[in-house]
């Protein structure tokens, strides 16, 4: 899934240029290559697709030219992940009914690939032999609200638990009473299910969309122009609201991944090499003094900075934008971008 | 006097653009094209000069279209003041040997036209009659290190003062006791002489210089040739601490011209239109919340920018540097330039 814009990564991740496109930890491999290159030891090329936006696939055949043409999907327009998921299982049940499928955000950091395969591993066996929706959790570190959330019903000795509830994005307190019972773990949007299970949790929970996506024909020439005429009417809603959140089969591995979905700078910040000053800087030629905790993102690698006084912000600059807010505040930058368009030509900057 | 590289308005002022040939204050002419259009209204363009670095004759040419090619002097290397007064009173003496000259920085704000025009007519009329090197003189409104100060014998109901003491930047322990005598005035930069008067100044006071300066046939063919030639033996010496401080017939002429020498940033933030926040800024597209106090000056005036929880900044932002500091730091931009070019590569931002 490579499909969104990335906005609270704004200015550096732009409509044009998603998050998911872009070396943001300067590891010298963009997000969707490393996710490409993580899963590619288990799953061969042919069988991995990308679904992105139709915008976004030219620049996925650049970055990940070992890929299939055919396996690079555009989505005529952006409808939250229930119809890129329904879509996708659709595509590849054509090709083989058995198929089991594992989900992958294009754009989460993972540092323990070596765990990552182990618990896919048992997940695409349990997937193959059961009719389970299977998540991988992550054991929470703070109550974040931008994640989903899963309590799970402990087993002894299990690797894998039965999903009590599953709650997308809660309020903080509620987060915070989930952080504080220690049942819960973050969803990490890693999904693995045969196209079986997903299909028909579909035709349960979100009956209209399965409909919709009937009509189609799908790994023919049709299949374009058919999703064209459909896409218009699909729902927008997410997986986890339309699917896991209802679902009783849903099943959950947790797992110790290293695992950060870079949705914030924030985020960001603490996933990247430090400085003494706890600076977290890319690009040469930036000098900082009296200047700690910050995160400086440049484009440019050789623009030039004089950073002088500042304590816990976060300073990116592209060639359209400049963003200096305190790091606290990298939840306002939607709302920051919000205000920008309220200005006169103020969408060319987003 | 265009030859500066302005560094302290690094990184909007750089090497190859310095300050007067730009538009700091957003009105629409760079500062060397106000200083021209202030002072052709008393002096007819054909004797007018401008002596600037060689590297800046096309740049003068093209934003001076008005003058005389020939009027354009390209000093070989950077000398300080002293050198290029003594190049354009010889060069003028040559043309005219009772010519009175005036001599202007390019680079200053000067609100008050009519009083300008006024006190520099006084100036001639007391230049041409006598043998005085006059200066005009500014009320001090606090202790700035960075200004030449002029202690003067007052004279009751004089429009004009001889000059007692000549001080040029003074610690700040001086400058302040300087502000609470009343009796100082900042040397604006302004001098109005004869050319006989400072050519006879220099022969007895920057002996040396005077006797390279003797060399050279002005306003000839050879000129430029002997000006290389002598230029690099030429002492690196203000004119204030070679001549003013030294001789005993300088004459200060009070005048409130609304002047800045607008030689840093907080001079440009003074005097700069500023929102309801009391941020200074030029351009379109910049978003500020929590940020008051701040000077934000963009050369690409279409960028756009959030600025969060800054107070009393500088951001100057260019397409190869970006500065953020506090606006008292603003004597540190020559510091931080200097640690920028021990970088590798780092002189190609300056």
């Amino acid at each position: 899934m490579a499909g969104g814009i990335g906005s609270r990564f704004w200015p550096m991740s732009t409509q044009k240029y998603p998050k998911q496109f872009q070396d943001i930890l300067g590891t010298g491999r963009t997000m969707i290559q490393q996710t490409y290159d993580r899963i590619s030891q288990i799953v061969p090329s042919e069988n991995i697709y990308v679904i992105t936006n139709q915008e976004y696939v030219a620049l996925t055949e650049q970055q990940l030219p070992d890929l299939l043409t055919q396996n690079i999907v555009g989505e005529p327009m952006m409808k939250n992940t229930a119809a890129c998921n329904i879509y996708m299982a659709k595509k590849i049940a054509a090709k083989n009914p058995n198929a089991n499928m594992i989900v992958l955000p294009a754009d989460h950091l993972i540092l323990k690939e070596r765990t990552f395969l182990e618990k896919v591993d048992l997940a695409f066996r349990l997937a193959a032999e059961n009719d389970y929706l299977i998540t991988l959790g992550i054991t929470p570190t703070r109550p974040d609200t931008g994640f989903g959330y899963i309590q799970f019903l402990e087993t002894a000795g299990s690797e894998y638990f039965k999903v009590k509830t599953f709650t997308e994005k809660p309020s903080l307190e509620i987060a915070q009473n989930f952080l504080e019972s220690g049942d819960f773990l973050w969803n990490a949007g890693i999904f693995i299910w045969n196209t079986k299970s997903i299909l028909s949790a579909f035709d349960t929970h979100l009956e209209e969309m399965a409909q919709q996506f009937v009509s189609c024909e799908y790994n023919t020439d049709g299949e374009a122009t058919c999703i064209e005429t459909i896409y218009p009417k699909v729902a927008k809603i997410s997986i986890d609201n339309g699917i896991l959140e209802k679902a009783a089969n849903v099943y959950v591995i947790p797992a110790d991944l290293g695992w950060n979905d870079l949705g914030t700078w924030t985020s960001v910040y603490e996933n990247s090499a430090k400085d003494e000053e706890k600076n977290a800087i890319q690009s040469k030629h930036i000098l900082t003094y009296n200047a700690t905790g910050n995160i400086i993102h440049f484009k440019n690698k050789n623009k030039a900075a004089i950073i002088d006084g500042l304590k816990d912000y976060i300073i990116v600059d592209s060639e359209k934008a400049l963003l200096i807010c305190p790091r606290e505040n990298d939840q306002l930058i939607k709302d920051y971008i919000n205000d920008l368009k309220t200005l006169k030509k103020g969408d060319k900057f987003l």
